[in-house]
């Protein structure tokens, strides 16, 4: 960002453009680390499996992401995020070179909002069976998995570090463009 | 809301105002419904228990919330956020009475956010687990408990309702104090 470039849109717009295109850098700085982290634990989860050494007859026991309907959420979640936000930079780029643009902002924010339920959904549904996992449930008869299951569960529970990484990229997301509206409005 | 009061704010503000305001009624009315719908989830989930008929000498067979920690914290998490949106009406009505106050309503925003995290993942980890034991495992071995605990899971499913009601309250709320912060910047 050059200096020029900051007077020139100083001189045709408000003289608070140069605050509302840091924000937008940063934006899309947020997006790629959410992209980044939301990859890596989509591909982590979908790519871990185990098999045990032992068999019987009839069971081979073998550990994967989709054995578990939470974790196969988990990676459908993640995709979709990831997919979005790699989607949602051209909207990003958009607000540095343009950043008076309002209606693409409000829709972000919108889409967002709705990625943070889905991304926080997924992780949280994953983290409550991965919980079950290590500790299993003496109430409910659930056996803890990751006796058997040890380096599965270690590799699985290291993929939902990106997840919440992924929520505070957009709680950040969320209140970064919450603040960066108004403050247009406050020299009239 | 009387012509007149809309009047008067008219010509000391901005013409918005009028809009503004019925946001502002519309955010109040919307954290009433997150009230009731998180306070309803979390007494429902807290006050189920099943005891069954029968008994070993070791083992009642009894089940309740905090048997599951992803049950405990679906009760906690609706607590807070019921708790939050009770204390947030202050501020809801603040913003009725003067509809130009900024600062307030970006903390809002960020506390929306936050807690629209919170709710999200206490009802995710709890439905994970509801599914869980509605289902069952076959491939980690984990038994449907609800054959056994039949009326204690259907009121356990029923409690999720609220929290996805209050899910929906607080996308709504987070989308509409970014349409209504803007709209304040369009006429200068």
């Amino acid at each position: 960002m050059k200096p020029g470039a900051l007077e020139f849109r100083g001189s045709t717009s408000t003289p608070k453009n140069g605050v509302n295109r840091g924000v937008s850098v940063l934006d899309f700085v947020l997006r790629l680390v959410g992209i980044i982290a939301t990859l890596a634990s989509a591909i982590t989860m979908a790519t871990t499996y185990e098999t045990l050494p032992f068999a019987t007859r009839f069971i081979r026991f073998r550990a994967e992401y989709n054995d578990l309907p939470s974790l196969t959420f988990f990676v459908a979640a993640n995709s979709v995020v990831c997919a979005y936000l790699f989607l949602s930079l051209a909207l990003s780029i958009l607000h540095i070179v343009r950043s008076g643009a309002r209606g693409s902002r409000i829709i972000l924010v919108l889409f967002d909002t709705v990625m943070l339920g889905l991304l926080t959904g997924g992780a949280s549904a994953a983290a409550a069976i991965v919980y079950l996992a290590h500790k299993g449930n003496s109430r409910a008869n659930w056996l803890a998995i990751c006796r058997q299951f040890n380096s599965f569960c270690e590799r699985v529970s290291g993929s939902l570090i990106g997840s919440f990484v992924g929520i505070s990229v957009f709680v950040l997301l969320i209140i970064l463009s919450a603040v960066a509206l108004p403050r247009r409005s406050s020299h009239h």
